[in-house]
């Protein structure tokens, strides 16, 4: 029987246990070949099979229309923070970001770099601490915004947005810590990107779905070629050699997800995780303070919350830690402790952290 | 008995099988921690481990001195082709690139996109399509040039420096295809880069060497920053989550490599390849022809020939194919046959196609 924790990482973070041992199984000699998916030429008939499913699978899963592309590229959110502002703001078009974490500033101010002040702030709870998202009387939209930028959930601080902005204006969205927790309507989105280490995959995948008039609108021609959106995009991210094995996982935790009943069933064993947690968290609450000020706001992904003292936080990790419990450590920035609950996380391993809160609680309280 | 074929694929290409080994062993519980090595934050001290020994062991086969910084980032070639002018050319130097064939001729122009007419050609084989190198009399290098840039093996059409271009201004080289194939003096060298799926490791990494000079010449402050070199050198290529699985597999092949005695015992074992393939291939010469025109420009990686007819050249594939080789198929411009022997191919699978070479054009010579 193979040793496993349970794995409450913020990112990289756990992937579905069938996904990783479809990967062991054939990491020789992947369909057939005599060779690990890692050794084929990403031109091989075998590679684009598992190159064109994983496409095919995250449309299928996100209910994705046609006139949207999707990309599997490189470099994280980071090196779209910079994409975004140079494939679409370098003509003096404006766009609003609305601030509401760590993420969220910096693709703030890599867009700044790039097309200084026609890049604007729509709203910020930064004077909050970022514990709470913008209330819609917040917002402050031009009417001449191209875009409006915004990070669904905020892995640091632990809010996501259930409901999304309210404006008229397209969006683009850094989904890299909450994508397919749902299901959603993409139609307002102009482009949506999500490294795959929280929900999706290993690190080194970067997802990218844009939609034919955002790709139309890029300006991109005089950019280094791997920087240009609408080159993947006609290329079918096959322009360069794309992170196979990366991609293979990526497929393998997709056609897991299907398995069990697609975005539906993830949202519901989400919820119930995040009711099973939250619930401690609020019935605890003279020892257990969570971060996140407003409840309507609090993140089904990450949940962060403090202990009476430094000193209980770091007994609260290490005895986890003895119990088969690894990540909970909060943010540097915050402390405390941060539960990560991703899609690979399951209702029973909830369970079993929360058995030991209130053993701890009551022991510690 | 797990089946396994002899691959000869261009890039993605094979892995030594005991760095496979290792991966797949510990692939759902990596050094005792109870998860994969995809599944644990990049700020852990088991993952810093692994990021760690890659530099170190990068450091020790290729006898890279301290004021050299190796990274290890993502978005292949292609993306330094861009990052590499962003970096070092936007401020007025100038540079002069040697057209040695199709990734020489991207590299080039990607670097004319940043900075015009700065990029100069020092000398192009192109009349020749690229099937011999420059000789020394044909280099026409600025006493004004920052760097001169070349690719020390030309993947597509088989040559490769047998000793580098000679010039007193540093070095700026592409060596996704050869990088150590074989030890060579670095102190010449301001940067080196290197798609890891030829001789390192699994796609989705690039390793990048600079020394310390160049990383100050960098004037990277107002560039998006996933791109600043300078950033990537100060964190230690952890300012952002890099492609962890891809780093951990480049460690398991580095630490073979290691292991049956370094760069010295791959270069001995490259040049019997090498002696072996060319030698039947000059021994058959009337029916095998070498696309590379010169004998001293011949590349020990990649090894283009002809055979007599179209027909003849698929029927070889395919009979090579049932014989449990793969990847000889010569790349789209060339046609023929194209034969990748990087460092993972071994002696014995040489043998083995030119035993097959041989009874082929006896059979249909």
């Amino acid at each position: 029987m193979t040793h496993r924790v349970i794995n409450f990482y913020a990112g990289p973070a756990g992937l579905p246990l069938p996904a990783l041992e479809r990967a062991q199984e054939e990491l020789l000699d992947f369909a057939g070949t005599g060779m690990s998916v890692m050794e084929i030429s990403h031109r091989s008939k075998e590679y684009d099979a598992v190159h064109e499913e994983a496409i095919a699978l995250t449309r299928e899963l996100m209910g994705i229309p046609e006139h949207f592309k999707i990309m599997l590229l490189q470099g994280g959110a980071h090196l779209a923070f910079g994409m975004i502002p140079l494939n679409l703001l370098r003509s003096g078009r404006k766009a609003d970001y609305i601030l509401t974490g760590n993420w969220a500033e910096k693709a703030y101010q890599e867009a700044r770099l790039v097309a200084g002040n026609n890049v604007r702030v729509a709203a910020s709870t930064k004077a909050d601490k970022f514990a709470r998202l913008p209330k819609a009387h917040e917002l402050k939209i031009g009417a001449d915004s191209a875009f409006v930028h915004f990070t669904s959930n905020n892995t640091v601080e632990g809010t996501q947005f259930h409901q999304f902005p309210q404006t008229d204006k397209p969006y683009i969205c850094d989904m890299s810590s909450d994508i397919m927790w749902r299901p959603f309507d993409i139609n307002p989105f102009g482009l949506i990107y999500a490294g795959a280490q929280k929900n999706l995959g290993p690190s080194g995948v970067t997802l990218v779905i844009m939609r034919d008039d955002f790709i139309e609108m890029c300006e991109a021609q005089d950019l280094p070629s791997y920087l240009r959106y609408p080159l993947h995009a006609e290329k079918n991210s096959l322009y360069n050699t794309p992170s196979t094995f990366g991609i293979y996982l990526l497929r393998n935790v997709l056609a897991y997800n299907k398995s069990i009943g697609g975005l539906q069933a993830i949202e519901a064993n989400n919820r119930k995780k995040g009711e099973i947690l939250y619930g401690c968290i609020d019935r605890l609450g003279d020892f257990y303070k969570p971060f996140v000020t407003e409840k309507a706001d609090r993140s089904m992904m990450n949940v962060d919350f403090f202990l009476p003292s430094e000193d209980l936080t770091a007994t609260f990790v290490g005895e986890a830690k003895k119990a088969g419990m690894v990540g909970l450590k909060g943010y540097r920035d915050i402390g405390g402790i941060r539960v990560s609950i991703y899609n690979a996380v399951t209702v029973p391993q909830v369970e079993v952290l929360v058995d030991f809160m209130e053993a701890f609680a009551k022991k510690n309280g």
